[in-house]
């Protein structure tokens, strides 16, 4: 197919390689240049605004965050205005529901389709196409889309035909990572203090009960005293955070372990700065424990 | 070898079994009859007192908790009055780390010896070899017993010489289970108020990122509206965070969410009983949320 | 002085009141009819619009929230676009620290000035002049406008030429008042399920340790099993948590007693609806003890 | 009244010196020696064992701990081997549920009488008969420990006539004064951090809607840099908040305001150790936002 790729980041370059790598024909586009090079070496097209990548068959946005989407999608010669009637819209970063509404409504109006394809995975498995996507849109939509997800993925699930769930979905999935770390987190705490080895600890875990690669990855950087490389940025943590507890807001859901996360994030942001793998608010058990 | 086996509750029965049929010679032991004749069935003998079951190599107690363990052992006649000097003590209930080191000191006081082992799994697991052990004790011990833990488990780690550093071990990840459980209920209340299906959404999570046991096990009977039978009691899971948190409290080791679990165990036991299996606290959320 | 109130909600029409009281020249306005008799037959201009209230020398808004404000501030026709310049506009609502910067910048574009005075109290202490007014803004501003505080108060504190300082600190002070509600309401829980008689305990706190209106007003609601009256309706107070701490996210300060109140607030509103006194978080906890 | 006194700790001191002040024969006991010359110098009797302080119609006991009072009262030649059938044991200390229950027993059974009178308010408060009494116990035995509490404390509550309930309240006290402290510590982070004046923003809230001497005690502490001398150490208050989720663990009373209390206190002795005032949890909100 024909596709447009919008936010080439740590996410976005691994995910449009292997958009090329099954041998479809991607036109990249990102804000701040010189992230397109590789991709261009591997047969992309380089697109030098937003128009030029929305003239295939859909055009893929994999940005940071609601701004930065509304910022392609609504501004003046942005997605929204040169995406063609009947080409879709695939949103795959993390969005708020508010959002993932008004561009099904927005797309519609403008005779365009919307699919939200949010994924599940840090850089190295978009890379490594492992990641995982959980689709909902419109069934044709969603129907035609499915070649371009699939070569981004190990595995495509397909959840209904109201976008937002999707989003809504990936939210609460990012909370329950972000619920490991920090459980992981206090545990470490506990038994290091009292003296037992970490990285015996973590394997013992993993090799039993725990056995799944969200522990054994989680596991492994905390039981390490080194800070993590960042894979997914603490801001963008406690954003996905606050975006699922204001879906329980408005939903009338109390989530106090999500409450508990935010503030864990906000310590850590308060404390240590903005530059840090979300994995680090599983130090803080450590740190609240004396044992900086 | 010869063993006694003492306490045959869910899990005890099927550790027990494990053993008769490894080829081991069991003598089993409980204080209410009647749940010993499928054993006796197997090939086990049937102590008439605590001290009949105490004549072996070792003598393995799976109970409740720390005041039936301190039953068993300090009573007149009970294990610490009738186990010969050498013989061992394998320790399998789930016990405070206070208990751990009196038992410790109190075995090698009277020149027996004291191994802790405690297990993770439910009954089926146990019924099944499918436990996993976590083993701490002298050395030699733990090799002594070795072919016992290794009858009643798919895999047995051992983790150091202070016996208390396994019971520990053992509390933190009954910790960690429960967050599991209290971080499923709140995602499954966010997703399934929105209108997402929650069979559908487990089985996403739970063949992707959390494609782990623990996950399938909470997640389906979290789904499920049907209240989930008893296979561990949500008053011993109580008994399980109170002790990780006494645990922290010695140490100096704050657990957020270890006192979150806690509450959540409170209110249920408040609200709907004592008879509820320990999953029963992720349908809290769901019930804050206006969904009873 | 000449001077226009908008907002006549049960704390509006005390403040108005006292205005009127105090021989000001008040005109009164209401999006919905027929709050204004009381005050018209005290002596009050009814205003037909929003325009015939910005004639004056200042203008009150007390408003239920951010949107109502931004409404008769920003809609055509509203204050700003009706406010001779130099006059006063002086927010007595409780706000965000955001909106409260976009009007101080909106109004000095316009050649008007702002200030900040939201007030402490409840309806009954608004009719009875016995609110706390902490007030922010340009010192030319707040001299000038101080009589009419003083009217509509037992006292005014200056507090800064930084309006939304006043506002940050409104916010501060209904998380202390609505942390008063939930400490009293675990406490009650604790102490009405062990039997001590509810109503002779809040008379022992409130005339010893505890002897100040806010533990006195909210005990006796407490300790009462009615309903109480919706002196401050529950979504307002979800509202003010949020901004409170939307101001500790802005300001990277984690507020865990905050967090619990929001959660608090939606488990209520998700519950037993919207239409409660705020007061009513503090029975969640005899609740949760299953004593519904 | 012929009265022991047994405890000369911060406490302690002053209320025996109001009891000399009130004209009643006063002999003091401490196990740790020089801390009765004043006392003495006032007219009081130095006891030179427990024994001696247990020959008059009273007995009053002022102590750390539960293990400090089993202590004085359960050791050989202590309160209950030495006092007159018929005297009373007046304990003043903030003591568990559990250790009031079993004195109330093990008096009766040694034919003396058991009266719990906690008491509210901090060294210097004892010292000017400041301190407010919460009394529980038989009746007769209340009506004749009155002249004693009066002489240490401007007002005396009488409860019902089961002392451990009076127990309880004093928990549930310190509880309240906690929540306070942790309230207005999240507050000041985050006004402080806003760059409002502490000094002012504390005389604001004492001079109005928290116009209570708790607020005044604490929100002085609270907004001084200094550290605060130690009037109640920190170690006693993770005791009394242990003391009162215990008492909510057996009543089955989910507290999350006093868990989240309990993690505090847990922080501030892992982070500084243990010879600190309880306020200083307080300042863990301002630690937490990055400005230690």
């Amino acid at each position: 197919m024909h596709v447009g790729f919008v936010g080439l980041g740590n996410m976005g370059r691994g995910m449009a390689s292997n958009l090329l790598q099954a041998g479809h024909q991607v036109t990249v586009f990102n804000r701040s240049a010189g992230k397109s090079e590789i991709l261009v070496g591997q047969g992309a097209t380089l697109a030098g605004n937003l128009a030029e990548a929305c003239r295939g068959d859909a055009v893929i946005t994999m940005v940071a965050d609601d701004g930065a989407l509304e910022n392609v999608v609504f501004s003046k010669d942005g997605i929204l205005a040169s995406l063609p009637k009947g080409a879709i819209h695939i949103s795959s970063s993390t969005i708020s529901v508010a959002l993932s509404r008004r561009l099904t409504e927005s797309h519609a109006g403008a005779g365009q389709r919307f699919v939200a394809a949010p994924v599940f995975g840090r850089p190295n498995a978009a890379a490594a196409r492992q990641l995982y996507i959980a689709a909902a849109g419109p069934e044709q939509a969603v129907r035609e889309a499915m070649p371009l997800l699939e070569a981004m993925s190990q595995r495509t699930y397909v959840l209904s035909d109201a976008p937002w769930q999707a989003n809504l979905v990936k939210l609460s999935g990012n909370f329950l990572i972000a619920s490991v770390i920090e459980s992981l987190g206090e545990a470490l705490a506990l038994v290091a203090k009292a003296g037992v080895d970490r990285k015996q600890y973590v394997e013992l875990l993993t090799s039993s009960l725990f056995n799944a690669p969200v522990y054994k990855v989680y596991g492994a950087l905390l039981a390490d005293d080194a800070p993590a490389p960042v894979g997914f940025s603490a801001p963008l943590g406690l954003k996905d955070i606050k975006l699922a507890l204001a879906a329980g807001e408005e939903l009338r859901v109390p989530m106090p372990l999500a409450s508990l996360l935010r503030d864990r994030f906000l310590s850590l942001l308060a404390q240590q700065g903005e530059e840090l793998d979300w994995s680090a608010i599983g130090k803080l058990a450590m740190r609240d424990a004396g044992r900086i």
